[in-house]
Protein backbone atom coordinates (compact mmCIF):
# COMPACT_ATOMS: atom_id res chain seq x y z
CA UNK A 1 0.00 0.00 0.00
CA UNK A 2 1.56 3.62 -0.96
CA UNK A 3 0.98 6.87 1.02
CA UNK A 4 -1.51 7.88 -1.00
CA UNK A 5 -3.49 4.77 -0.81
CA UNK A 6 -3.26 4.59 3.02
CA UNK A 7 -4.57 8.22 3.16
CA UNK A 8 -7.30 7.31 0.88
CA UNK A 9 -8.77 4.84 2.71
CA UNK A 10 -8.84 7.27 5.72
CA UNK A 11 -10.34 9.72 4.37
CA UNK A 12 -13.23 7.18 3.32
CA UNK A 13 -14.13 7.13 6.87
CA UNK A 14 -17.13 9.35 7.81
CA UNK A 15 -15.94 9.90 11.53
CA UNK A 16 -12.17 10.98 10.16
CA UNK A 17 -13.75 14.20 8.45
CA UNK A 18 -13.87 14.75 12.51
CA UNK A 19 -10.71 13.37 13.52
CA UNK A 20 -8.63 14.23 10.55
CA UNK A 21 -5.83 11.80 10.84
CA UNK A 22 -3.11 12.51 7.94
CA UNK A 23 -0.65 9.63 6.48
CA UNK A 24 2.66 10.34 7.53
CA UNK A 25 4.82 7.03 6.44
CA UNK A 26 3.80 3.56 6.14
CA UNK A 27 5.99 0.29 5.05
CA UNK A 28 4.78 -2.75 3.76
CA UNK A 29 5.32 -5.00 6.75
CA UNK A 30 2.65 -2.62 8.38
CA UNK A 31 4.59 0.10 10.21
CA UNK A 32 2.61 3.63 9.48
CA UNK A 33 2.91 7.00 11.35
CA UNK A 34 0.12 8.99 11.16
CA UNK A 35 -0.81 12.61 12.39
CA UNK A 36 -3.30 14.47 13.69
CA UNK A 37 -2.96 18.49 13.59
CA UNK A 38 -4.48 20.08 17.10
CA UNK A 39 -8.21 21.37 17.11
CA UNK A 40 -9.45 22.77 20.27
CA UNK A 41 -12.54 20.35 19.28
CA UNK A 42 -10.54 17.42 20.04
CA UNK A 43 -10.48 18.92 23.71
CA UNK A 44 -11.85 17.87 27.72
CA UNK A 45 -11.42 21.40 28.49
CA UNK A 46 -10.92 24.19 25.56
CA UNK A 47 -8.67 26.60 27.72
CA UNK A 48 -5.87 23.72 28.57
CA UNK A 49 -6.54 22.46 25.10
CA UNK A 50 -5.60 19.12 27.06
CA UNK A 51 -6.88 16.24 24.83
CA UNK A 52 -10.01 14.39 25.21
CA UNK A 53 -9.15 10.59 25.88
CA UNK A 54 -11.55 9.25 23.21
CA UNK A 55 -9.42 11.39 20.99
CA UNK A 56 -6.34 9.09 22.03
CA UNK A 57 -8.57 5.88 21.88
CA UNK A 58 -9.67 6.95 18.22
CA UNK A 59 -5.87 7.29 17.22
CA UNK A 60 -4.72 3.97 18.56
CA UNK A 61 -7.67 2.39 16.86
CA UNK A 62 -6.99 3.70 13.69
CA UNK A 63 -3.57 2.76 13.17
CA UNK A 64 -3.46 -0.37 14.65
CA UNK A 65 -6.03 -1.73 12.69
CA UNK A 66 -4.25 0.01 9.61
CA UNK A 67 -0.95 -1.50 10.58
CA UNK A 68 -2.83 -5.00 10.00
CA UNK A 69 -4.96 -3.65 7.02
CA UNK A 70 -1.78 -2.83 5.28
CA UNK A 71 -0.08 -6.55 5.67
CA UNK A 72 -3.55 -8.43 4.83
CA UNK A 73 -4.38 -6.52 2.07
CA UNK A 74 -8.41 -5.94 3.29
CA UNK A 75 -9.77 -4.15 6.63
CA UNK A 76 -8.88 -5.90 9.89
CA UNK A 77 -11.43 -5.01 11.93
CA UNK A 78 -10.58 -4.15 15.99
CA UNK A 79 -11.56 -7.35 18.21
CA UNK A 80 -10.11 -5.49 20.90
CA UNK A 81 -8.25 -2.53 22.21
CA UNK A 82 -5.70 -1.46 25.26
CA UNK A 83 -5.06 2.19 26.03
CA UNK A 84 -2.39 3.28 28.95
CA UNK A 85 -2.53 6.89 28.89
CA UNK A 86 0.56 7.85 30.17
CA UNK A 87 0.69 11.90 30.19
CA UNK A 88 -1.65 14.08 29.45
CA UNK A 89 -1.00 15.83 25.81
CA UNK A 90 -2.45 19.44 25.33
CA UNK A 91 -2.82 21.52 22.55
CA UNK A 92 0.36 20.10 20.15
CA UNK A 93 -0.20 17.92 16.73
CA UNK A 94 -0.13 14.17 17.67
CA UNK A 95 1.96 11.31 15.80
CA UNK A 96 0.94 7.57 16.19
CA UNK A 97 3.49 4.99 15.31
CA UNK A 98 2.45 1.56 14.99
CA UNK A 99 3.93 -1.48 14.38
CA UNK A 100 2.41 -5.17 13.81
CA UNK A 101 3.56 -7.14 16.64
CA UNK A 102 1.98 -10.45 15.25
CA UNK A 103 0.06 -11.69 11.78
CA UNK A 104 -1.41 -14.93 12.48
CA UNK A 105 -4.18 -17.17 10.28
CA UNK A 106 -7.19 -15.63 12.27
CA UNK A 107 -5.29 -12.46 14.55
CA UNK A 108 -2.63 -10.02 14.06
CA UNK A 109 -1.31 -7.66 17.31
CA UNK A 110 -0.34 -4.06 16.38
CA UNK A 111 1.40 -1.61 19.09
CA UNK A 112 0.86 1.93 18.72
CA UNK A 113 2.72 4.73 20.17
CA UNK A 114 1.55 8.13 20.65
CA UNK A 115 3.39 10.82 20.91
CA UNK A 116 4.29 14.63 19.98
CA UNK A 117 6.47 16.10 17.27
CA UNK A 118 9.71 16.30 19.62
CA UNK A 119 9.23 12.35 20.64
CA UNK A 120 6.96 12.66 24.08
CA UNK A 121 5.14 10.02 24.51
CA UNK A 122 2.04 10.76 26.02
CA UNK A 123 0.17 7.13 25.32
CA UNK A 124 0.77 3.39 24.35
CA UNK A 125 -2.02 0.79 23.08
CA UNK A 126 -2.22 -2.23 21.94
CA UNK A 127 -4.86 -4.63 20.09
CA UNK A 128 -6.05 -7.24 18.23
CA UNK A 129 -7.53 -6.97 14.84
CA UNK A 130 -8.83 -9.87 12.84
CA UNK A 131 -6.93 -11.15 9.93
CA UNK A 132 -9.21 -13.69 8.78
CA UNK A 133 -11.77 -12.92 5.77
CA UNK A 134 -15.32 -11.55 6.59
CA UNK A 135 -17.79 -14.04 6.24
CA UNK A 136 -20.39 -11.26 6.99
CA UNK A 137 -20.64 -8.26 9.52
CA UNK A 138 -18.02 -5.43 9.64
CA UNK A 139 -16.87 -7.45 13.01
CA UNK A 140 -17.19 -11.17 12.31
CA UNK A 141 -14.21 -11.88 14.62
CA UNK B 1 -24.52 13.80 41.81
CA UNK B 2 -28.04 14.77 40.49
CA UNK B 3 -28.70 13.79 36.65
CA UNK B 4 -28.60 17.50 35.86
CA UNK B 5 -25.12 17.88 37.60
CA UNK B 6 -24.01 14.82 35.61
CA UNK B 7 -25.25 16.24 31.88
CA UNK B 8 -23.51 19.61 33.28
CA UNK B 9 -20.05 18.00 33.75
CA UNK B 10 -20.54 15.41 30.83
CA UNK B 11 -21.64 19.09 28.52
CA UNK B 12 -18.33 21.15 29.85
CA UNK B 13 -16.07 18.83 27.59
CA UNK B 14 -15.19 20.41 24.46
CA UNK B 15 -15.50 17.10 22.64
CA UNK B 16 -18.78 16.24 23.29
CA UNK B 17 -20.11 18.98 21.30
CA UNK B 18 -19.11 16.46 19.04
CA UNK B 19 -20.13 12.80 20.69
CA UNK B 20 -22.83 14.71 21.77
CA UNK B 21 -23.65 12.18 24.81
CA UNK B 22 -26.77 12.42 26.88
CA UNK B 23 -27.12 11.33 31.04
CA UNK B 24 -30.07 9.48 31.53
CA UNK B 25 -29.83 7.63 35.26
CA UNK B 26 -27.20 7.56 37.74
CA UNK B 27 -27.16 6.52 41.69
CA UNK B 28 -24.58 7.69 44.42
CA UNK B 29 -22.55 4.21 43.50
CA UNK B 30 -21.21 5.40 40.23
CA UNK B 31 -23.40 3.21 38.33
CA UNK B 32 -25.32 5.38 35.43
CA UNK B 33 -26.45 5.23 32.19
CA UNK B 34 -25.41 7.70 29.00
CA UNK B 35 -27.22 7.62 25.48
CA UNK B 36 -25.13 8.73 22.02
CA UNK B 37 -28.44 9.32 19.65
CA UNK B 38 -27.02 8.00 16.07
CA UNK B 39 -25.54 10.40 13.97
CA UNK B 40 -24.00 9.71 10.39
CA UNK B 41 -20.62 11.81 11.47
CA UNK B 42 -19.68 9.05 13.89
CA UNK B 43 -19.40 6.07 11.31
CA UNK B 44 -17.16 4.23 9.19
CA UNK B 45 -18.81 3.87 6.27
CA UNK B 46 -21.51 6.24 6.23
CA UNK B 47 -23.57 3.97 3.20
CA UNK B 48 -23.77 0.95 6.28
CA UNK B 49 -24.29 3.35 8.94
CA UNK B 50 -21.07 1.49 10.98
CA UNK B 51 -19.58 2.84 14.25
CA UNK B 52 -16.34 3.67 14.21
CA UNK B 53 -14.71 1.68 16.44
CA UNK B 54 -13.22 5.13 17.83
CA UNK B 55 -16.19 6.72 18.80
CA UNK B 56 -17.16 3.38 21.10
CA UNK B 57 -13.97 4.04 22.83
CA UNK B 58 -14.50 7.61 23.77
CA UNK B 59 -17.83 6.61 25.00
CA UNK B 60 -16.94 3.87 27.08
CA UNK B 61 -14.10 6.41 28.46
CA UNK B 62 -16.65 8.78 29.81
CA UNK B 63 -19.06 6.05 30.99
CA UNK B 64 -16.07 4.69 33.27
CA UNK B 65 -14.27 8.04 34.14
CA UNK B 66 -18.19 9.38 34.96
CA UNK B 67 -18.94 6.45 37.49
CA UNK B 68 -15.47 6.81 39.43
CA UNK B 69 -15.88 10.30 39.11
CA UNK B 70 -19.88 10.57 41.08
CA UNK B 71 -18.35 8.42 43.51
CA UNK B 72 -15.31 10.43 44.08
CA UNK B 73 -16.75 14.01 43.95
CA UNK B 74 -14.27 14.94 41.43
CA UNK B 75 -12.76 14.08 38.31
CA UNK B 76 -10.59 10.99 37.91
CA UNK B 77 -8.37 10.79 34.79
CA UNK B 78 -8.21 7.67 32.47
CA UNK B 79 -5.47 5.22 33.72
CA UNK B 80 -5.50 3.11 31.34
CA UNK B 81 -8.70 1.55 28.92
CA UNK B 82 -9.82 -1.56 27.61
CA UNK B 83 -12.57 -2.50 24.89
CA UNK B 84 -13.42 -5.61 23.25
CA UNK B 85 -15.41 -5.31 20.07
CA UNK B 86 -18.29 -7.86 19.99
CA UNK B 87 -20.66 -7.07 17.10
CA UNK B 88 -20.62 -3.78 15.08
CA UNK B 89 -23.49 -1.36 15.48
CA UNK B 90 -24.91 0.16 12.67
CA UNK B 91 -27.55 3.29 12.50
CA UNK B 92 -29.01 2.76 16.03
CA UNK B 93 -28.72 5.00 19.33
CA UNK B 94 -25.82 3.62 22.04
CA UNK B 95 -26.71 3.34 25.69
CA UNK B 96 -23.48 3.02 28.03
CA UNK B 97 -24.56 1.38 31.46
CA UNK B 98 -21.60 1.76 33.63
CA UNK B 99 -20.77 0.40 37.08
CA UNK B 100 -17.88 1.10 39.53
CA UNK B 101 -16.19 -2.78 40.79
CA UNK B 102 -13.65 -1.21 43.18
CA UNK B 103 -13.02 2.36 44.42
CA UNK B 104 -9.63 2.34 46.04
CA UNK B 105 -7.66 4.95 47.74
CA UNK B 106 -5.72 5.63 44.74
CA UNK B 107 -7.23 3.37 42.11
CA UNK B 108 -11.53 2.74 40.70
CA UNK B 109 -11.93 0.26 38.41
CA UNK B 110 -15.23 0.92 36.12
CA UNK B 111 -17.37 -1.65 33.84
CA UNK B 112 -19.25 -0.35 30.62
CA UNK B 113 -21.48 -2.12 29.06
CA UNK B 114 -22.69 -0.94 25.17
CA UNK B 115 -26.15 -1.84 23.54
CA UNK B 116 -28.59 -0.69 22.32
CA UNK B 117 -32.24 0.00 22.77
CA UNK B 118 -33.52 -3.10 22.46
CA UNK B 119 -30.45 -4.74 24.73
CA UNK B 120 -28.44 -6.33 21.78
CA UNK B 121 -24.92 -6.15 23.76
CA UNK B 122 -21.94 -4.48 20.98
CA UNK B 123 -19.34 -3.65 23.42
CA UNK B 124 -17.90 -4.31 26.52
CA UNK B 125 -14.87 -1.81 28.69
CA UNK B 126 -13.56 -2.06 31.16
CA UNK B 127 -11.14 1.28 33.03
CA UNK B 128 -8.82 2.19 35.39
CA UNK B 129 -9.35 5.64 37.13
CA UNK B 130 -7.08 7.84 39.42
CA UNK B 131 -8.97 8.49 42.97
CA UNK B 132 -6.13 9.99 44.79
CA UNK B 133 -6.80 13.72 44.38
CA UNK B 134 -4.13 15.07 42.00
CA UNK B 135 -1.30 17.42 42.16
CA UNK B 136 -0.28 19.11 39.23
CA UNK B 137 -1.35 17.57 35.37
CA UNK B 138 -4.66 16.21 34.68
CA UNK B 139 -3.53 12.27 34.18
CA UNK B 140 -0.81 12.61 37.48
CA UNK B 141 -1.83 9.16 37.91
CA UNK C 1 -19.49 -31.32 29.25
CA UNK C 2 -20.42 -33.01 32.12
CA UNK C 3 -19.12 -31.90 35.26
CA UNK C 4 -16.80 -34.88 34.93
CA UNK C 5 -15.39 -34.72 31.82
CA UNK C 6 -14.77 -31.05 33.29
CA UNK C 7 -12.90 -32.17 35.62
CA UNK C 8 -11.14 -34.72 33.54
CA UNK C 9 -10.08 -31.91 31.25
CA UNK C 10 -8.72 -29.72 33.75
CA UNK C 11 -6.39 -32.88 35.51
CA UNK C 12 -4.81 -33.55 32.26
CA UNK C 13 -3.12 -30.57 32.36
CA UNK C 14 0.27 -30.79 33.64
CA UNK C 15 0.75 -27.74 35.41
CA UNK C 16 -2.58 -28.30 37.45
CA UNK C 17 -0.86 -30.90 39.43
CA UNK C 18 0.36 -27.86 40.80
CA UNK C 19 -2.70 -25.43 40.51
CA UNK C 20 -4.83 -27.63 41.40
CA UNK C 21 -8.21 -26.38 40.21
CA UNK C 22 -11.49 -28.45 40.81
CA UNK C 23 -14.53 -28.36 38.83
CA UNK C 24 -17.55 -26.92 40.68
CA UNK C 25 -20.40 -26.16 38.28
CA UNK C 26 -20.44 -26.17 34.58
CA UNK C 27 -23.66 -25.32 32.62
CA UNK C 28 -24.03 -25.85 28.52
CA UNK C 29 -24.02 -21.93 27.47
CA UNK C 30 -20.09 -22.02 29.27
CA UNK C 31 -21.31 -20.43 32.63
CA UNK C 32 -18.81 -22.75 35.20
CA UNK C 33 -17.52 -22.15 38.47
CA UNK C 34 -14.15 -23.74 39.41
CA UNK C 35 -12.22 -23.80 42.99
CA UNK C 36 -8.87 -23.51 43.92
CA UNK C 37 -7.98 -24.97 47.65
CA UNK C 38 -5.53 -22.70 49.54
CA UNK C 39 -1.75 -23.65 49.60
CA UNK C 40 0.94 -22.12 51.45
CA UNK C 41 3.17 -22.70 48.03
CA UNK C 42 0.45 -20.41 45.90
CA UNK C 43 1.88 -17.44 48.28
CA UNK C 44 3.65 -14.58 47.18
CA UNK C 45 4.62 -14.09 51.52
CA UNK C 46 4.03 -17.59 53.09
CA UNK C 47 3.69 -15.72 56.54
CA UNK C 48 1.02 -13.84 55.52
CA UNK C 49 -0.68 -15.78 53.06
CA UNK C 50 -1.37 -13.18 50.10
CA UNK C 51 -1.72 -14.89 47.11
CA UNK C 52 0.80 -14.66 44.47
CA UNK C 53 -0.52 -12.93 41.21
CA UNK C 54 0.43 -14.95 38.92
CA UNK C 55 -1.71 -17.78 40.31
CA UNK C 56 -4.75 -15.60 39.99
CA UNK C 57 -4.07 -14.91 36.50
CA UNK C 58 -3.77 -18.94 35.78
CA UNK C 59 -6.87 -19.20 37.38
CA UNK C 60 -8.57 -16.37 35.34
CA UNK C 61 -7.11 -18.14 32.17
CA UNK C 62 -8.48 -21.73 33.15
CA UNK C 63 -11.59 -20.50 33.69
CA UNK C 64 -11.83 -18.49 30.84
CA UNK C 65 -10.78 -20.94 28.43
CA UNK C 66 -12.51 -23.58 29.84
CA UNK C 67 -15.45 -21.73 29.61
CA UNK C 68 -15.09 -21.29 25.56
CA UNK C 69 -14.39 -24.94 25.14
CA UNK C 70 -17.19 -25.72 27.11
CA UNK C 71 -19.88 -24.30 24.17
CA UNK C 72 -17.04 -24.93 21.35
CA UNK C 73 -16.98 -28.50 22.20
CA UNK C 74 -12.78 -28.44 21.74
CA UNK C 75 -10.09 -26.55 23.23
CA UNK C 76 -10.27 -22.69 22.42
CA UNK C 77 -6.63 -21.78 23.19
CA UNK C 78 -6.06 -17.95 25.03
CA UNK C 79 -4.96 -15.55 22.45
CA UNK C 80 -5.11 -12.58 25.71
CA UNK C 81 -5.75 -12.32 28.98
CA UNK C 82 -6.39 -9.17 31.19
CA UNK C 83 -6.52 -9.16 34.81
CA UNK C 84 -7.25 -6.31 37.18
CA UNK C 85 -6.64 -7.33 40.80
CA UNK C 86 -8.99 -5.71 43.34
CA UNK C 87 -8.07 -6.86 46.60
CA UNK C 88 -5.89 -9.32 47.76
CA UNK C 89 -6.55 -12.73 49.10
CA UNK C 90 -4.57 -14.55 51.40
CA UNK C 91 -5.46 -18.05 52.73
CA UNK C 92 -8.53 -18.66 51.96
CA UNK C 93 -9.30 -20.80 48.95
CA UNK C 94 -10.58 -19.52 46.02
CA UNK C 95 -13.59 -19.71 43.71
CA UNK C 96 -13.52 -18.46 40.07
CA UNK C 97 -17.08 -17.85 38.54
CA UNK C 98 -16.94 -17.77 34.63
CA UNK C 99 -19.09 -16.74 31.61
CA UNK C 100 -19.22 -16.39 28.23
CA UNK C 101 -19.79 -12.72 26.73
CA UNK C 102 -19.27 -13.37 23.20
CA UNK C 103 -19.35 -16.77 20.84
CA UNK C 104 -17.78 -15.66 17.36
CA UNK C 105 -16.93 -17.65 14.12
CA UNK C 106 -13.12 -17.02 15.40
CA UNK C 107 -13.39 -15.81 18.89
CA UNK C 108 -14.74 -16.00 21.96
CA UNK C 109 -14.75 -13.74 25.45
CA UNK C 110 -15.71 -14.90 28.72
CA UNK C 111 -15.46 -12.57 32.03
CA UNK C 112 -14.09 -14.27 35.47
CA UNK C 113 -14.57 -13.04 38.75
CA UNK C 114 -11.83 -14.36 41.27
CA UNK C 115 -13.72 -14.35 45.11
CA UNK C 116 -13.39 -16.29 48.31
CA UNK C 117 -16.55 -18.61 50.08
CA UNK C 118 -18.34 -15.53 50.99
CA UNK C 119 -18.96 -13.66 48.16
CA UNK C 120 -15.51 -11.36 48.31
CA UNK C 121 -14.32 -10.42 45.49
CA UNK C 122 -10.54 -10.35 44.68
CA UNK C 123 -9.79 -10.19 40.99
CA UNK C 124 -11.92 -9.56 37.63
CA UNK C 125 -10.51 -11.02 34.42
CA UNK C 126 -11.91 -10.93 30.73
CA UNK C 127 -9.91 -12.94 27.79
CA UNK C 128 -10.11 -13.52 23.86
CA UNK C 129 -10.07 -17.36 23.05
CA UNK C 130 -9.66 -18.78 19.70
CA UNK C 131 -12.96 -20.70 18.77
CA UNK C 132 -12.15 -21.58 15.15
CA UNK C 133 -10.86 -24.66 14.24
CA UNK C 134 -6.88 -24.93 14.83
CA UNK C 135 -4.41 -25.84 11.64
CA UNK C 136 -1.35 -26.53 13.36
CA UNK C 137 -0.37 -25.03 16.29
CA UNK C 138 -1.66 -24.57 19.79
CA UNK C 139 -1.81 -21.11 19.43
CA UNK C 140 -2.81 -21.08 15.76
CA UNK C 141 -5.01 -17.72 16.49
CA UNK D 1 19.39 -2.69 43.29
CA UNK D 2 22.15 -5.52 41.87
CA UNK D 3 21.53 -8.72 40.62
CA UNK D 4 22.08 -10.61 43.73
CA UNK D 5 19.59 -8.09 45.73
CA UNK D 6 16.88 -8.77 42.89
CA UNK D 7 17.48 -12.40 42.98
CA UNK D 8 17.04 -12.28 47.09
CA UNK D 9 13.67 -10.69 46.21
CA UNK D 10 12.88 -13.17 43.66
CA UNK D 11 13.38 -16.06 46.05
CA UNK D 12 11.54 -15.08 48.63
CA UNK D 13 8.33 -15.85 46.89
CA UNK D 14 7.00 -18.65 48.01
CA UNK D 15 5.52 -19.69 44.42
CA UNK D 16 8.98 -18.81 42.88
CA UNK D 17 9.78 -22.27 44.54
CA UNK D 18 7.71 -23.80 42.30
CA UNK D 19 7.75 -21.42 38.58
CA UNK D 20 11.63 -20.96 39.96
CA UNK D 21 12.72 -17.67 37.98
CA UNK D 22 16.20 -16.48 37.83
CA UNK D 23 17.76 -12.78 37.34
CA UNK D 24 19.66 -12.49 34.79
CA UNK D 25 20.34 -8.71 34.38
CA UNK D 26 19.32 -5.45 35.89
CA UNK D 27 19.98 -1.78 35.50
CA UNK D 28 18.81 0.94 37.63
CA UNK D 29 16.05 2.57 35.16
CA UNK D 30 14.44 -0.70 36.09
CA UNK D 31 15.32 -2.63 32.77
CA UNK D 32 15.64 -6.50 33.28
CA UNK D 33 15.55 -9.71 32.06
CA UNK D 34 14.44 -12.88 33.92
CA UNK D 35 15.16 -16.63 32.89
CA UNK D 36 12.52 -19.54 33.64
CA UNK D 37 14.23 -22.89 32.81
CA UNK D 38 12.41 -25.01 31.26
CA UNK D 39 10.51 -27.47 33.74
CA UNK D 40 8.03 -30.45 32.70
CA UNK D 41 5.93 -29.29 35.31
CA UNK D 42 4.82 -26.43 33.55
CA UNK D 43 3.21 -27.72 30.80
CA UNK D 44 -0.29 -27.92 29.54
CA UNK D 45 0.15 -31.22 27.65
CA UNK D 46 3.29 -32.84 28.72
CA UNK D 47 4.34 -34.94 25.82
CA UNK D 48 4.04 -31.70 23.76
CA UNK D 49 5.98 -29.95 25.86
CA UNK D 50 3.46 -26.65 25.81
CA UNK D 51 3.82 -24.11 28.10
CA UNK D 52 0.79 -23.31 30.64
CA UNK D 53 -0.46 -19.84 29.65
CA UNK D 54 -0.68 -19.48 33.50
CA UNK D 55 3.29 -19.92 33.80
CA UNK D 56 3.58 -17.55 31.08
CA UNK D 57 1.63 -14.81 32.72
CA UNK D 58 3.13 -15.27 35.82
CA UNK D 59 6.59 -14.89 34.28
CA UNK D 60 5.28 -11.66 32.85
CA UNK D 61 3.37 -10.29 36.14
CA UNK D 62 7.11 -11.00 37.65
CA UNK D 63 9.21 -9.49 35.48
CA UNK D 64 6.60 -6.46 35.19
CA UNK D 65 6.52 -5.56 38.99
CA UNK D 66 10.20 -6.34 39.53
CA UNK D 67 10.95 -3.34 37.02
CA UNK D 68 8.91 -1.32 38.94
CA UNK D 69 10.07 -2.41 42.24
CA UNK D 70 13.94 -1.38 41.14
CA UNK D 71 12.81 1.98 40.12
CA UNK D 72 10.71 2.14 43.22
CA UNK D 73 12.89 0.67 45.61
CA UNK D 74 10.37 -0.72 47.35
CA UNK D 75 7.18 -3.46 46.29
CA UNK D 76 4.96 -2.14 43.74
CA UNK D 77 2.11 -4.16 43.86
CA UNK D 78 0.37 -5.28 40.46
CA UNK D 79 -2.70 -3.02 39.63
CA UNK D 80 -3.58 -4.78 36.10
CA UNK D 81 -1.82 -7.26 34.04
CA UNK D 82 -2.32 -7.29 29.88
CA UNK D 83 -1.26 -10.82 28.02
CA UNK D 84 -1.00 -11.34 24.34
CA UNK D 85 0.07 -14.77 23.39
CA UNK D 86 1.33 -14.95 20.21
CA UNK D 87 2.70 -18.32 19.47
CA UNK D 88 2.85 -21.50 21.97
CA UNK D 89 6.20 -22.08 23.61
CA UNK D 90 7.22 -25.66 23.84
CA UNK D 91 10.27 -27.50 25.84
CA UNK D 92 12.35 -24.13 26.23
CA UNK D 93 13.86 -22.08 28.32
CA UNK D 94 11.91 -18.36 28.41
CA UNK D 95 13.31 -15.28 29.04
CA UNK D 96 11.65 -12.08 29.88
CA UNK D 97 12.93 -8.73 29.00
CA UNK D 98 11.14 -5.78 30.70
CA UNK D 99 11.16 -1.88 30.82
CA UNK D 100 9.55 0.38 32.72
CA UNK D 101 7.34 2.91 30.14
CA UNK D 102 6.39 5.18 32.97
CA UNK D 103 7.12 6.24 36.33
CA UNK D 104 4.49 8.42 37.93
CA UNK D 105 3.64 9.64 41.82
CA UNK D 106 1.04 7.00 41.88
CA UNK D 107 1.57 4.57 39.22
CA UNK D 108 4.10 2.69 36.84
CA UNK D 109 3.77 0.78 33.35
CA UNK D 110 5.84 -1.75 32.39
CA UNK D 111 6.67 -3.93 29.43
CA UNK D 112 7.05 -7.49 28.80
CA UNK D 113 8.17 -9.54 26.60
CA UNK D 114 8.75 -12.99 26.59
CA UNK D 115 11.06 -15.34 24.08
CA UNK D 116 13.38 -18.04 23.93
CA UNK D 117 17.23 -17.46 23.93
CA UNK D 118 17.23 -17.32 19.90
CA UNK D 119 15.02 -14.14 20.28
CA UNK D 120 11.80 -15.90 19.24
CA UNK D 121 9.20 -14.09 20.72
CA UNK D 122 5.82 -16.12 22.15
CA UNK D 123 4.01 -13.68 24.21
CA UNK D 124 3.72 -9.98 25.22
CA UNK D 125 2.64 -7.79 28.22
CA UNK D 126 1.64 -5.01 29.79
CA UNK D 127 0.54 -3.76 33.23
CA UNK D 128 0.50 -1.37 35.68
CA UNK D 129 1.91 -0.89 39.28
CA UNK D 130 1.25 0.92 42.46
CA UNK D 131 4.21 3.22 42.68
CA UNK D 132 2.70 5.13 45.56
CA UNK D 133 3.51 4.01 49.32
CA UNK D 134 1.29 1.34 50.58
CA UNK D 135 -1.11 2.49 53.49
CA UNK D 136 -1.97 -1.20 54.66
CA UNK D 137 -2.75 -4.11 52.02
CA UNK D 138 -0.41 -5.47 49.78
CA UNK D 139 -2.72 -4.43 47.04
CA UNK D 140 -3.67 -1.18 48.06
CA UNK D 141 -3.75 0.64 45.12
Amino acid sequence: MTLDQLQKLLSMAEFHKIVQVRALAVTPDGSLTLMLPFDPAYTLVRASGAYHGGVIATLIDVAGTMSCSVVQGRPTPTANLRVDYLKSPASCDLYADSIVRRVGRLLGTADVTIRDHGGQVYAIGRGTFVMAAPETSPRAG
